[in-house]
C-alpha cells in the first residue's frame, strides 16, 4: 500500500514558539477566535502531527491543485510570480482563513462566481505581482477538526508593505469574505537570531 | 486552536482483515499495484491513522466539497440518489483510484472539460439512480504520501450487480480515465459473520 515519497514537499507547517527566523511583529484575529501570542516562528516541511515541545502553536497545510483558476489566468499568473525565498523578502504574512458551512454547501460553478466574476480574487492578487509571492496550504481534507480551512504564507520586500495591506484590504471587502468565519492576519520579519 | 467536532463524521476507514460484516468476493488490480488479499471488510467513521493489528490493510479517505457538480446537476443527483445502508443493499464495492500527474496540472476548467464535456461523468452515474448509492471520499489531500487520491465506497441490490458492472465499465472507458494510474476494485457481500 506504500506510495513513493513526493518529490517536492507539499505538506507544510508554521512552528511558533521561542525560536525560529522570523520574528512575530503583529497578530490580528480578524474575525472569529484569536490564536495565542508568541515571539517568533518557523516554516517546516513535513512536519510531525504532534505539537512540537514548547511550541506555542502549530498549523499545518497541504499545497494542492488549483480549485478556481482556469489556464488562461495560470498562464497570466505564472508570467508575473516569482518565487519564495528572495533575499529582499523579509517581511512575510501567515494568514490562516476558515469559510463558513454555506461556502462548502455551494457547488463548484457557484463558488467560482464568487471567488471570481464577483470578488476578482485572481485579479486582485495579479496587481500585486511580482512584488508578493505566495503559497495556498490546504487544510480542510488534512482531517475531520481542523482549525482552518486554508493557510496562505506571502513574502515581500520592506518598500511593499503598504502595497500587501493595500491587496489584504482589498479581498476582505470582497463578496467572498462574507463566507469568512475566522480569520487571523500574523506579520513577521525576517530575524535570524 | 481547537475546533468543535463536526457533527457528520467526514472521515472514513475501510479496514481488510479476518473481520467485518463485509465479505470480500472478489478483488481486482485494474491499473497499477494490486492490494493483498484477506477475507472480510469493516467500514468505520472516524478510524486512527495507525493500521490496526491484525488487518490486511487500511485505506482512509474524507468526504469534502464537491469538485465538479454544478447548481443543475446537483438538484438532479439530489432527487434521484438515496442513501447507504438500504437493507436490500447487501452488495458493495470499493473502488480506491489515484490520478496521474498530468491530471494534477490541469487547470480547473480543464479537468471539468474532461470530467463531464468529454467524459459525462455525472450523467452517466444519474443512469444508475437511485439503484446504486455511493459515497465519495478524498484522500489525495490527507497528506503527502497517500497510496490513493480517491475511495468511492458502491452499495446496490444482487439483482444490481450487472448494472453497476455497466457503470464501470463506461466510466473506465472514459477520457478521464486516461489520467487513472491505480485502480483496485473490490466487490463485497453483506454476510454479518
Amino acid at each position: 500500500m506504500s506510495s513513493a515519497a513526493p518529490s517536492t514537499p507539499r505538506l507544510f507547517g508554521f512552528i511558533a514558539g521561542s525560536d525560529g527566523p522570523w520574528r512575530i511583529e503583529h497578530v490580528q484575529a480578524v474575525v472569529g477566535e484569536p490564536i495565542p501570542t508568541a515571539p517568533r516562528m518557523r516554516v517546516v516541511a513535513d512536519p510531525l502531527a504532534q505539537l512540537p515541545a514548547n511550541a506555542s502553536w502549530s498549523l499545518r497545510g497541504i499545497t494542492s491543485n488549483e480549485r478556481y483558476v482556469e489556464r488562461e489566468e495560470k498562464t497570466k499568473l505564472a508570467d508575473k510570480q516569482q518565487g519564495l525565498g528572495r533575499v529582499e523578502s523579509t517581511r512575510a504574512a501567515l494568514i490562516p482563513i476558515r469559510k463558513n458551512t454555506a461556502w462548502w454547501a455551494l457547488t463548484q460553478d457557484e463558488r467560482r462566481r464568487v471567488f471570481e466574476a464577483q470578488s476578482q480574487h485572481i485579479a486582485i492578487g495579479l496587481k500585486y505581482l511580482p512584488a508578493v509571492a505566495r503559497r495556498l496550504h490546504h487544510c480542510r481534507d488534512l482531517g475531520p477538526s481542523e482549525p482552518f480551512d486554508f493557510i496562505t504564507w506571502f513574502e515581500y520586500a520592506p518598500a511593499d508593505s503598504a502595497a500587501f495591506d493595500e491587496l489584504v484590504l482589498a479581498l476582505r471587502a470582497s463578496p467572498e469574505w462574507q463566507y469568512v468565519d475566522r480569520e487571523v492576519d500574523i506579520r513577521l520579519a525576517l530575524d535570524p537570531a
